[in-house]
């Protein structure tokens, strides 16, 4: 059942007990959402338990309230409520929905969601779960501390890519103005997030001599960057930004990450400034947005790139007929 | 003398021939709030000529009006005001200000201002002079247009780092929100800035591969990165951002950007996440901020590392010995 947000803020005033979870791979929206929303009903004098069916990142191990966040229990429990925030569908909570017999409220920004939920709170114009928190505690008058305003700081910024992405709106932007009010600290919460281990700047070298530059007649250039196994590997499979290297460069249109898995299997990244990557996505069984999509591809990483190539020609020129 | 932001309108609106400027190599901030100043004043009826006694940088090519910046003229000229923008001393404007027969009006956010204006507007609690700019065309109750709003959104933009730097202010991130609103773009913006000339990609293994990492027992590790010659040329002397490798590697407390000028000529750039690198720039004569800070040293590369490491150390001993 979709409802508002003051039949959200009534059911979590209602409950006692309760557990919050949020999307296994957890990202900067997901702990921080969780973590601010925590340290609020907390501080309501609720019985409140943090599950989550995964690991922390460790650039996100900087938030505050972290080491509050349990693993699964051994054998189901029960709550009042199970609050589940950021995820649009109940395979990405993993094991907790088993786990935890509770009626679920679920707060989330993600257009596909699913609707699984008993109670929905859907905003799919905000750029960030950690929007609607704010609003929430807004509606709630609750006071903002600094551990709250880094955390939900950290949950807007990141969904925005710092304020560089589409979805950053004027409220994603006054947000994060108010929590800078309430202590959160720009410059330090980037200083986190961005830091790497020394083994990813080693492997760089190695991933950008990878880079090649197709020209397309009618589309315009195509970079590719391969990540091969040992580097995957040795990244810990975490090729976050990687993509900006042949997104940024002057003349190309689209982007392609190819993470080789094994020989057979490659996990394609795509990104452009006009084309519908989308579409050449959804030739291979995958898909995304317009200018963000991805697919995984069996065969050769070079036959790989051929067959990428040639999607990309024949959607191209069907867009040529059409138009 | 120093004037309120009123006096300043008030000037500029008695003025009729004006001639804008900004410092050289300019950067976002410096010809956003030129550009968008320029669009105010000539909305208004006035004749208005930007001036710059330098070129354009590419990335920032994407500004509107950008076209109308003219070279120097070849025999001084006279204008009711000069107005020079985000330049805090003098040097700072090239020779347009032996060029332009003027009562000069400065309006900036420098807290190193020299003064040297007949009129002069500083507030440096502004993040970027795109702020004052703003809060001067909210004044003024000027309608504010999408080429004024992407002018000063990258002006705010770029001398907060896109919202990660220590300046990064409620009343930034406000601004800007308005700026979305009225027509400012975040993602084509963020676009159009991050693209690097192909060169820039290429010759990113051959400067990573220069990393070097000392152990410090005092301060803990410092993080060397080189440019040798023949790349800076290959850059064409642009190595922003380069510095962040170094920097966003997890442990290391003080960066270094070494810029091999030639044999006998290194530019340093020092970042830090606690140490006072301000001190070691100006024992070599150099200065900075805190955590930001650059000088240039005589010598051999691997020697100037050595001499950086000394002086790093016996500053930290100091500290010791005071604390
Ligand atoms: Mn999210
Ligand atoms: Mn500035």
């Amino acid at each position: 059942m979709e409802i508002s947000l003051a039949v959200s803020a009534q059911l979590l005033r209602k409950a006692f007990n309760i557990v919050l979870t949020t999307h296994i791979h957890p990202d900067g929206d997901a702990l921080g959402s969780l973590l601010a929303l925590y340290f609020y009903l907390v501080s309501t004098g609720k019985c409140i338990r943090l599950l989550l069916d995964d690991d922390i990142p460790a650039s996100l191990a900087f938030l505050p309230g972290t080491e509050e966040i349990q693993k699964l229990p051994e054998t189901p429990e029960t709550a009042d409520l199970l609050v589940v925030l950021d995820a649009s569908d109940a395979e990405r909570i993993g094991k907790v929905k088993h786990m935890v017999k509770a009626p679920i409220l679920n707060i989330d920004h993600h257009i596909s969601n699913t609707k699984y939920a008993d109670y929905l709170y859907l905003d799919s114009a905000a750029a960030a779960t950690g929007e609607i928190i704010m609003q929430l505690l807004e509606l709630e008058k609750a006071s903002i501390t600094k551990e709250m305003a880094t955390c939900l700081f950290t949950a807007i910024a990141t969904d925005c890519g710092f304020f560089r992405y589409a979805n950053t709106s004027p409220n994603a932007l006054r947000y994060a103005a108010d929590l800078v009010e309430y202590g959160a600290k720009p410059s330090k919460i980037a200083e986190c997030l961005d830091t790497r281990p020394l083994a990813a700047i080693k492997v760089l070298p190695k991933i950008l001599e990878t880079l090649e530059i197709r020209e397309l007649s009618a589309t315009g250039q195509v970079a590719f960057l391969t990540v091969m196994p040992s580097l995957l590997q040795e990244l810990n499979d975490d090729t976050e930004g990687l993509i900006n290297y042949p997104r940024n460069i002057a003349g190309v249109e689209i982007a392609v990450l190819l993470k080789v898995v094994n020989d057979n299997v490659i996990r394609v990244s795509l990104r452009s400034k006009i084309t519908d990557v989308s579409r050449v996505a959804l030739t291979f069984g995958g898909g995304g947005h317009a200018r963000a999509a991805g697919c995984t591809i069996n065969g050769p990483v070079d036959l790989v790139k051929d067959q990428l190539i040639s999607a990309i020609e024949k959607l191209s020129k069907n867009d040529g007929r059409s138009g």
